[in-house]
């Protein structure tokens, strides 16, 4: 069998040195050693980058293989990347991507977490989340903005846009979950989130996404109490199982306690064995027993998740908006009997269409250089490229000011269609002048415009009925695979786990080159623009208007 | 709402004059217009070409649409297919697919026939069975040499190599089904074929697949004992209801009456609203009540299906060989409570899996011309190129005296790893040369080697018990995609129906141009080489020494 613990510790190279071929495959390589960076990934020794087990490589042979077939990768030849295993590489061209990846896809009938466990303990398989196996995850700054927007938004349509003297409730602070307390911060609000491991919230500290820790209910309440009263925005982190606190919170606010102003929730639900702690179970005996007894684990965490969902749902009761925020959660519950778990809805429904419409969603660049400078430099080249963005601008000096890099400096911002190429051809031609210390690289995440179909996330409740229709996702990976993009993946379970989504991604490098500006100005229209097509074909007024606006060719939509 | 019925008869454009701005996607709209032709398609005016309700386009207003845009379409764009509708135009590269195409695809957990049906219904889906939806399905002769191939193998495993005297009994003579009399002939066996709907038969016998027709079981009893005890090969169309005669035929085999040499079956079962009649009605009855009660059609349906399914294991228990021929009858019978299902095994461990380690599978071109002369003498060329390949030149043989053209003239021809890319190579020289009055195309089945899961059918039984595992077909879609195929296409519930498939499919076209012999070279060598690596990847040993031989750089396999 092959190996999932290493105590080794992996470090891009940075620098404006090749150790591949060329910058394509050098790109590729250092994204999967930043994936596994020591302060990106949440577990790197067992290749685990976030999500509950999403990971970057199958085992650490198949690791050294990929890093060694990059190594020797052509200009001209792709490597194919099967479920974190490199399986063959083959004779392409230039303008072909330089690695296509597919991760954990089963066929529907067979895809169920049973059967994934199955074929992960033979060691055929691997479990590839959304970018932890497509190598463009760059630490929980990756949420951050999509966590924002989705709390300001609530702030405009609950609260007249103001969420001064205002509270979130909610729980995990792994790889994404912790990005919920510094989004609060950020869009005025403050946060009170139950993690039960005292790690995770240390880490948050350490990182400053966090700016408290309690042990008890009383004490966070106490905090929370103290700082929305002076109209400060400030976070805490409690440790505690949220099958236990959410409840006991709910069950104090009936009784006249304090009333949290905003409930969602992301613990790594999607993963009834990895994921989410029983209640009344120590994180020892968890740990011990997702390996010797994964049955009993699943029965108690499914049961667990029940009670934390009836209580969210009596939050919404109570008039609180309520959001699953995408860990699939409410599934958890139906399946385990309660009938009323889809009572609040989705963020993305709730919050978050209107920007996939226009093809906006989670964008990012990377500088491969491993220097912050560069990464500041883009940052001032956005502004200069959209001088009228005050959203933007604002967004970008929070991060500036707030988010600590981790691994290869990066930064995200959502910007859509006609936006996004701009953004890269610029970047491109500041490689070639020599702006930057080395090429960078932009991507996405799989949870974009019109890269995923996932019924009980990004595409719940869609207008036409289609939530489940998933030939969107495989066109947008063939799409960006013929425009050339770097790299391409396709994966199954992302977010919400086995059998719930199929989603694509993908990256490319801005090298400097020429060939590059072909490359960028295609993928980065192309990419955006399948979103806006995917919505405008359910029939969305914005996604129609802009269509019309960009002169997208959509033929089976009649002109106006 | 869109429509599906229309009296149109569509014929493709033959000769050497171009409809559409270049070949590529010319010779998309042939085939696309090839696929509907009243002498290929089994129910143009619905749209419907083979297998259930496997079709060409989703409506009649989407067929035109994509003919329009095929028309407009330039040499650096690409055109976006989701599920049957035209609904993007992108600009790509000249290296790039013309087309790019998703059918049918679901999320995992909403794959079934019902949640299909209901967007089915609202217009948003269409099924793409495999090379219907794809456009590469050239009538009856699609299948003719795999059904030979296995009868073939079956005689060499089980009768000493000579099926002389012997006899198949089937059922179902649908598009493709129609080929298993023409096949069971071609091996030397006589051939029982049950069909219910008499129009079938009379195609069969027009078009020469078949040679006899009997309107009751004692009558085609009489025919197989003539033609047996004579040591001649011929077959019968039984006009009738499987579900009740394979169990008749059962009773009087043990009650000393005819033992037939090989049991299968290719009714439509996979689809049990479209594909199988249910016991004791009448066709009219079924038709109907498709529309107005398709509950109760597919209750009525499945228990028919399982009393066949029955009857087949009473003859495996009795010696007789049976297998599944890729329809998922099994699987029904197994979900209708019927515990032994699966007893007998389906074709492809049983016969074909040696020759899909070798990246040997159902490889096939079109003479866009229309003229059959280019058939001749492309079928000339594969016999200069494969000199030494008897059992390629027999095949040949047959097939240029028995087969009678359907639409466009096409040859089928089983080859592998290593033949594909000099026989596209070939081709296109002659293109070039004007050796042939046109350009022609070169695709394949979604039935191959690198390019399906189907657990059930083309995966059942893996050696590493990855039957389930889709990364391998995904793959084969993108890597066709970056290797420059013409058009490359992505499908779910294929030959075994929803939930139990995914697979792709690619098709080349030889313009005669240098930069298509680039294209021809890469994707004829990557595709079926995909297949080897799939299935070296599993373990199997003819294909790990296939990937030796020629020298694949497969980077998970460790050097013998
Ligand atoms: N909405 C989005 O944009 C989005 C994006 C990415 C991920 N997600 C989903 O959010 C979830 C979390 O992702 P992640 O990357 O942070 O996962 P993670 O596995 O890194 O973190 C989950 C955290 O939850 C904690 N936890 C588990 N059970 C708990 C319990 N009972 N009480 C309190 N804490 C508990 C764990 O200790 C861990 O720190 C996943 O389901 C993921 O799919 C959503
Ligand atoms: N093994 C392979 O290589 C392979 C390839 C393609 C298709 N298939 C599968 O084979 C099946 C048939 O494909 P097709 O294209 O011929 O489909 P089709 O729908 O064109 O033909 C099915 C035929 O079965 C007949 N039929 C239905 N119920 C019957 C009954 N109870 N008794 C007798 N006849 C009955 C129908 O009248 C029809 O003629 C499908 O399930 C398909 O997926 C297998």
């Amino acid at each position: 069998m092959t190996s999932r613990h290493n105590l080794r510790d992996i470090f891009p190279p940075t620098g404006s040195t090749l150790s591949a071929r060329n910058w394509q495959s050098e790109a590729a390589l250092r994204m999967l050693m930043n994936n596994l960076h020591p302060d990106v990934a949440e577990n790197p020794h067992e290749l685990v980058v976030y999500g509950g087990i999403g990971r970057a490589a199958r085992s650490w042979e198949d690791f050294d293989r990929i890093v060694a077939a990059l190594r020797a990768l052509e200009a001209d030849e792709t490597l194919l990347v099967q479920s974190g295993r490199p399986v063959g590489v083959f004779r392409t061209h230039e303008d072909a991507p330089r690695v296509l990846i597919a991760n954990s896809n089963l066929v529907p009938h067979w895809a169920t977490w049973e059967h994934f466990h199955e074929l992960d303990r033979k060691g055929l398989m691997m479990y590839g989340q959304m970018t932890a196996g497509s190598w463009i995850y760059i630490g929980t700054q990756g949420i951050v903005q999509g966590t924002y927007e989705t709390f300001a938004e609530v702030g405009r349509q609950r609260y007249g846009g103001d969420l001064t003297g205002r509270w979130v409730l909610t729980a995990g602070l792994g790889g994404m979950g912790g990005a919920q307390p510094l989004a609060a911060v950020m869009a005025g609000a403050s946060c009170l989130a139950v993690e039960c491991d005292e790690s995770r919230i240390d880490a948050r500290l350490r990182t400053r996404y966090l700016d408290e820790k309690a042990q008890t209910l009383d004490e966070a309440l106490a905090l929370i109490a103290r700082w929305t009263a002076a109209g400060e925005a400030r976070s805490v982190g409690l440790l505690g199982n949220a099958a236990e606190i959410v409840p006991e919170i709910l069950a104090r606010m009936r009784a006249g306690g304090p009333r949290p102003d905003i409930v969602t929730d992301q613990t790594s639900a999607h993963d009834p064995l990895n994921g989410y702690l029983p209640a009344g179970w120590s994180l020892g005996d968890w740990r011990a027993r997702t390996e010797s007894d994964p049955a009993a684990v699943m029965k108690a965490a499914r049961a667990a998740m029940r009670a934390h969902v009836e209580a969210m749902v009596g939050f919404h009761d109570a008039g609180v908006p309520t959001l699953d925020y995408g860990n699939n959660i409410r599934q958890m519950a139906l399946e385990e009997g309660f009938g009323r778990a889809f009572a609040f809805p989705g963020f993305v429904p709730a919050c978050i269409r209107p920007l996939f419409c226009r093809g906006i969603g989670p964008f990012r660049w990377v500088a491969l250089s491993g220097d912050p400078e560069d990464i500041r430099k883009t940052d001032a080249k956005m502004k200069e490229l959209f001088p009228d963005n005050a959203h933007l601008h604002r967004w970008l000096d929070m991060a500036a000011e707030r988010i600590a890099f981790q691994g290869l400096p990066a930064r995200i911002c959502w910007i859509g269609l006609g936006e996004r190429h701009l953004a890269g051809l610029a970047f491109n031609e500041m490689v070639r002048r020599g702006e930057l210390a080395a090429p960078v690289v932009i991507g996405r995440d799989h949870l974009d415009s019109g890269s995923v179909a996932s019924p009980n996330r990004e595409t719940e409740a869609m207008k036409d009925g289609s939530d489940a229709v998933s030939d969107w996702p495989l066109l947008n990976a063939l799409l960006n695979t013929a425009s050339g993009a770097t790299w391409v993946s396709l994966h199954h379970g992302g977010g919400v786990g086995m059998g719930f989504s199929q989603h694509a991604g993908m990256v490319i490098c801005c090298d400097g080159s020429a060939a590059a500006d072909r490359r960028l100005a295609r993928v980065l229209w192309n990419d955006p623009a399948t979103g806006v097509m995917r919505h405008a074909d359910a029939g969305y007024e914005e996604a129609l208007a802009c269509a019309r606006t960009h002169a997208l060719t959509l033929p089976a939509i009649p002109a106006p």
